[in-house]
């Protein structure tokens, strides 16, 4: 197939889309070069012409017709950057449909739907890159995918979202609340005004999914994820955790428990100061790996804004135009050839901090203490302190057990007259 | 194209070798998975047949003649695992002259002969892998050649020696002066009897070599970069980095100064202890990475050892087996279309820490500053200590300035009759 370009439309010219002709436009002669043909902008689709932007595109390749482009024989790659699901899945399916590869950094869409829109890319062979779906700048699929993909992976930890991570940093380096810490995410732009997505986990959920089903070859739904949020992380607890040793973290984790077996959890965590990612910071991204050969490994970068996402768009653009100019599309399929047996959050095991609410009284200790042994609970370490008006609170770190073991003592606790509540629980992890 | 089987040859069943024989036979189902066909161990080459290995191979695959596997027309990929340039170079090209794909972990080997294995692997349009050859585990010659490869890499800083950073972070950690903290990673094996390799930077600027050429699409040579090691970094250096809030690292930089001017240098350097690498220890490796797209992105992982390189060697032969699985060999060809203008090392602008051993007497502070100045260094920071027997020292910590400017000024302050000498110059980073 003889051609002078590669040529790519995109649907939506928000954030990512802008990025992604920035990216384009400036490094176009070096693209060339890698590419070994012009990745040529055929055209922008986005309902609204006229909203200003941050990078200037030529107002004859602005137009609002997203089907148009996706039917127009002359593209070669459809990038879909327009976020949610509907009607972005159906222009993906559309371009697939007709012979087009595609890319897209939609992690909602990719975690919900990944499988059709990977299967209909199976039957067309043509190529689906969504390296941009997880961890923005981070290129963690594509190693995934290639030059990880000797190993075994026993384990995967992400610290997958900006602004929970910016919050927590926040109110770990400056003794914010929580509410304190998100004001100010959202001032900065860095937090949505209705925050639920990120603040519950949602976020990092879908894109454990993705990242979950690439290194493990397995196809992981959204259902067999665990999600607790951050927004009942208190500045107490911060401070507990820098006492032992730890800072809090919203961490996604997956990790193989043998068999196919695989634990999926999206939850904060106190991770150990020396772990490798206790010190990505602020709206920074990491991730953890451990591999039967690699052993170790840890990537971190900038996990979204509109250059870092478009970075890993424009990364699956030349990979996709490659195997175009090649005439190998479909070079990678679908990896997922394994199904996961999903651990429930019952079985998992792991250690737990607990912050219990107590009457400052003789007898508590005891008694709280003879509810985890009764359930099989052993602790690491404790401390209890007084509180105002009668109260104490006591802090307890456990050994690693399973998690119905320590609900079940959690259960018995809270129905002593002597206690007030439980006021936080936090795993622990590394 | 029909065939059942992807078949590779290894050439040195040594450390490396072994580990690329661990990892296909243990992870064979998924590797055939992955590629679609099996990938078979076709034959090893090495002329010690009875050395024991951590590795159990069937023995009729174990013969002593490369030559033969080379020229075998069953072979589809040969695997160097050799190590130095003789006669592995010669293999390398015997391989792809038989229209083979390659894979080799040989640094020393792509450093001085990249440009020749890469030109005639263009020529025979078959694959050459080489990302063992670069930070062991860490997967980031392919990240640049293709999820990364939309930037425009602005910086390049790497521990890419593990011996080294293994003797840094004992004499930071534990105190100990270098020849101490060289005894200790010879005895556990972690430095060469001879290690200078390793100590002087010789291995680091290989690896730099490779990583810049394919970070900056440049042909870099290894005459092109600047090279010192850590024999004379002292306890004492370590401790003033501490005080400044700096750790000392054996860094390798690649940074553009612009128009395809490329600075390369190797050497001991502070960087502050916030920085990403600031907190690779041990034998571990880490690449900080910053683009115009992507911001900064940092990778850390085991940069040696049997089964990290081996996971390298073996996700490039999962490269090349799919791609001769897809008849889709040479798709991404030598990516070095630029020519890199080395920046000598007198024009480099950096920061510099000068330790100076003085008369501990009255105008010394005054004549020593004074030809800072007239040399146009100007000084950020100063630290002055009485030592024994009417000595003290000063240490000095310039703001940016040329290389030239502060030879130029050391050079008067050593013809200084109140100078015992320059006991220390270490380049300020990050």
């Amino acid at each position: 197939m003889s051609r002078d370009s590669i040529r790519v439309a995109i649907l939506g010219f928000g954030t990512v889309g802008s990025g992604v002709v920035s990216i384009l436009q400036r490094n176009a002669e070096a693209i060339a070069q890698k590419v070994g043909l012009p990745v040529v902008i055929h055209g922008v689709a986005d309902p609204d012409l006229d909203r200003p932007r941050s990078v200037n595109l030529d107002r004859s390749l602005l137009g609002p017709d997203s089907t148009k482009l996706i039917k127009d024989p002359q593209v070669d790659i459809v990038v879909e950057a327009i976020g949610g699901v509907h009607p972005a899945l159906d222009y993906l399916l559309a371009a697939i449909e007709s012979g087009k590869s595609v890319v897209t950094s939609n992690k909602e869409l990719m975690a919900k739907h990944g499988h059709e829109v990977l299967e209909a890319a199976e039957r067309k062979r043509v190529d689906v890159g969504f390296e941009a779906s997880v961890a923005g700048g981070i290129p963690i699929l594509q190693a995934l995918k290639e030059p990880l993909s000797g190993n075994r992976i026993t384990e995967v930890v992400g610290i997958l979202n900006g602004t929970t991570n910016y919050i927590l940093t926040k109110m770990t380096l400056e003794g914010k609340e929580f509410h304190e810490a998100l004001s100010e995410a959202q001032e900065l732009g860095y937090a949505e005004r209705n925050p639920t997505d990120d603040i519950e986990g949602h976020d990092a959920a879908y894109k454990l999914c993705i990242l979950a089903s690439v290194a493990f070859s397995s196809r992981v739904s959204l259902a067999d994820v665990f999600r607790e949020g951050i927004s009942r992380v208190a500045k107490a607890d911060i401070a507990y955790a820098a006492d032992l040793g730890y800072v809090v973290k919203l961490v996604a984790i997956a990790r193989s428990a043998g068999d196919n077996r695989l634990e999926l959890r999206v939850h904060p965590a106190f991770l150990p100061r020396q772990h490798p990612l206790a010190s990505v910071n602020d709206v920074f991204n990491g991730i953890f790996l451990r591999g039967d050969a690699m052993s170790d490994l840890m990537f971190y970068g900038r996990g979204a804004g509109s250059l870092p996402t478009g970075s890993a768009v424009v990364g699956d653009i030349i990979y996709e135009a490659r195997n175009i100019r090649n005439d190998n599309r479909g070079r990678v399929l679908c990896t997922c050839y394994n199904v996961a047996d999903p651990v429930p959050m019952e079985e998992v095991r792991t250690r737990y901090y607990l912050r219990i609410e107590v009457k400052d009284q003789p007898g508590v200790l005891g008694s709280i203490a003879t509810a985890f042994g009764e359930n099989g609970v052993s602790i690491a370490s404790l401390v209890q302190k007084p509180l105002q008006q009668g109260k104490a609170e006591i802090v307890w770190v456990t050994h690693e057990v399973e998690e119905r073991s320590v609900r079940a003592a959690l259960a018995k606790i809270c129905s002593l007259p002597v206690v007030h509540g439980v006021s936080s629980l936090i795993r622990v992890e590394g």
